[in-house]
């Protein structure tokens, strides 16, 4: 079995020792291994892939024992994952396909080691593209005055289909606190712009209008305050006075797909770890 | 003699034709020729590079020429510049020394085709710098109190050196209406942030404290509303969660004093254009 | 009728004056005028865009005045393109699906302005694709032995479909010389390495192997010397000792896709150029 | 007392747990620690930064017992480095300024740890701004008769100094294998290409010749392979048609002395290790 071991807690002395021996005792092979101390917040972070072919304890196991011997004594937020579970990503759309499609080809062509139950959307715009691929997609319009009821459904297929994390690709619409309290630093969004520049709304109009001469893409995680969430992933492009708010657009597109793919993978490998509305990443 | 003229006006049918013709007319040899229309705002912009080796019109001739000809029957503002003027640039700085050190070793390698009459500082922490490269160096102090008064000094030295242009080189100071008024798209500013991203004082803090994954600098004609002047170039670097606010600065500098110096050199070579607080920089 | 009207010849007084007025004297309006001097060569080249919106004179009348005013008094090589063409573009491709599905994406999504007649491929591996976007798609296979006779296979399909230019997405075969002069920088090949360096096989491996720490893929026009035909696009992406192969493969993919997308996109808008083995890129 | 520690030897399961106790042992804290294993060639490598404030062994009891307890079992190749020492750096230079200014500008900024014991050149062109730095100037002409002798000439300034390691900051000339197997991994060149694209003479030349939309430069350590030895670092920026032989040389001077002065800043800092030609960059 290979696992991947993510910790944080205060930075105390001997913890690295600790970790890596109790690793070997279980019989484990440490095949990567990445620490940071946050000397601001005096917070330690460490993540470690270990083999396990040899000794194989079970996960159940190697949970208990780590509980025991490690998570309680340094006080450690502590997750061990199988590299056997692949978890289960939403994608919410809304009318944009490209990052949709991105994510699927990527999907299709092994990229991603994940399982994806549904789309769900608001529109039934790219709908052909869910067809296109075989994912299932479930239209659920959404109103102002529909919007508590249509979360709710949505709500109700992420359980019934024990959905791991949730990627808004594009999704236009803004995620209620029940789905973010549910999901924390579970959804990932990509906002069109270099944050904290050109929050909300049109941002490549914002850009153009402010005559930026860099665009950017942020991928993050959602929380209550728009836009504001743990960034996961960035990338910018260059712009000059001869592009217009169309090519903003075009190029923009590019960087999206990118950006939100890579803050995915990251997602998805176990990367990334969140502390302080800021990110660890481990890549 | 080689020329640059900057041309801008309605767009309006024929331009191109009537401006190389009359180039043509007086023996010019178009060297280089960019142009271009903000449809949104239906203004044209053209930089014409010409050679009159053989021809040779005074400077005076062209001007007077060109204002009959093309500038007053299409409405345009227009300058033309004999490449032989160097132009006047004074250098405004406070305690940071990395981009005085650039600009200064930049000049004395014969890279920057200019003038340096002085240099301006609140405090003498660099005049050691200033003995190094032979430029004379006024230590002017400000206080909130003395702010209007020391303005006054600053300005009678431009006026009297002559001063085509400032470049304020991590002054940390905000420059007064009456200096921007006189100077107006004539003082170019390094912002040590991705603008309009962490405007306004302690821009890497900001950053870090928002967890940026990318930093940037911005150069920028500086106008009345502080950091939102029209910008001239901007770049950035990446950054982790490993990098501490010190490396920030660290990583910073090298991007101020290479945009700050790009900023200059399409200034110096009349690269640059200013319209609506923006720029069109041809390149 | 918008047209696109690309222009090289050797430099002389007078070119753009005498374009824009032929323009002008037609009923056009210029939207974008580039243009470019290679002072080494002396060879103009301009690119314009124009509007000839309430003149409307048809393209055969275009071809025929331009020849006789302009292009047979200058010795110009041309081409005039009206915006209501759609070229059309073959694929080809082996097994590699990232390249195909981000260029079939972009297809579908109305980002390429193409027809796509068909693909081809000497494997089956992609058919699947092919068919969920329901494009044609033929399986002609090539041994050492059938090479001459597969290719003959493809120039019929090519020649019977009008195709226009062809791009090789990861087509893993070295082109004959037959297929490249009927389509003089027409074939647009994307080679995983930032060329010159790593030409030939197995990029990325040499890369590796030499232990760079930035990678890169170029898009070029495919000449008779393996690949060693006018670059059209190239970018970069940064790697460290913490990346196997399979990373750099991983992450040369992102880049081999845009790049060669890019690429595609300055050849449908008819802002390439070849001269001496190099591109002109009006972008 | 601060510490670098730096390790390669065989993989072997326990190796972390084993430094990471004796540090403790010794009553040291651990700042930094950064492992990498190259799977490949079996081999493990590690940084660790630690701090042994309150215990303070002296650096000489820490090699002793770091050797006997850990070196000597592992067989480990190992230094410890106290960050008490400022390494001993000696610039050679020819006649480009730009390198030269940018590190002499960085140190005396206090950006560099070292100290400068001298700046060797086979010209007199940089004599001048030695002087307007203080640091001392040998002019050590070499010819192709004189080379022998004037590399004898260097290596006794640079044993008497006690030099710890060399800059070659655009020194132009080829360095025997004398001084590289005095100083191996310890010759810092810049060459002004992005290599191994364009290696030798006159690189920007034949990039321009080659027609890229990409140029680089690349800090490596000299071996006696011509422009072969271990990357350390890269960066490139992009060109164009529009840019002559002249702009590539200038956008390259940029490049050089950032890419320069990281390469000597991550030496400095024992952040670099040299393995099968190839580094490993702990940044």
């Amino acid at each position: 079995m290979k696992t991947t071991i993510l910790i944080h807690c205060n930075d105390q002395a001997g913890i690295v020792h600790a970790v890596t021996g109790f690793i070997q005792a279980k019989g484990g092979n440490i095949v990567y291994l990445d620490q940071h101390v946050d000397k601001q917040a005096n917070v330690f972070f460490m993540r470690l892939e270990s083999d396990f072919e040899h000794s194989a304890p079970t996960l159940d196991t190697l949970n208990r024992e780590f509980s025991k011997k490690l998570a309680v004594p340094y006080q450690m937020q502590w997750s061990i994952h199988s590299h056997n579970e692949k978890p289960k990503m939403a994608l919410f759309v809304s009318k944009y396909n490209h990052c949709l499609y991105d994510l699927l080809s990527r999907f299709n062509a092994g990229e991603l080691q994940v399982e994806i139950p549904f789309i769900i959307s608001n529109h039934t715009t790219l709908k052909s593209i869910a067809d296109q691929f075989g994912v299932p997609f479930y239209h659920i319009p959404m109103t102002k005055e529909t919007k508590a009821s249509a979360e709710k459904t949505q709500l109700e297929l992420l359980v019934s289909h024990k959905v791991d994390f949730i990627v808004l690709a594009r999704y236009m619409q803004i995620v209620s606190k029940t789905l973010i309290d549910r999901y924390p630093n579970k959804i990932i969004n990509i906002h069109h712009s270099f944050l904290p520049a050109f929050a909300g709304a049109k941002p490549y109009h914002a850009a153009f209008e402010r005559g930026v001469k860099i665009i950017g893409a942020t991928s993050h995680y959602v929380t209550e305050e728009l836009d504001a969430g743990p960034i996961i992933e960035q990338d910018v492009t260059t712009v000059s006075h001869s592009h217009s708010i169309n090519d903003f657009i075009a190029k923009g597109r590019d960087l999206e797909k990118i950006v939100l793919s890579r803050a995915v993978k990251l997602h998805v490998e176990r990367k990334t770890m969140v502390y302080n509305n800021k990110t660890v990443i481990f890549s």
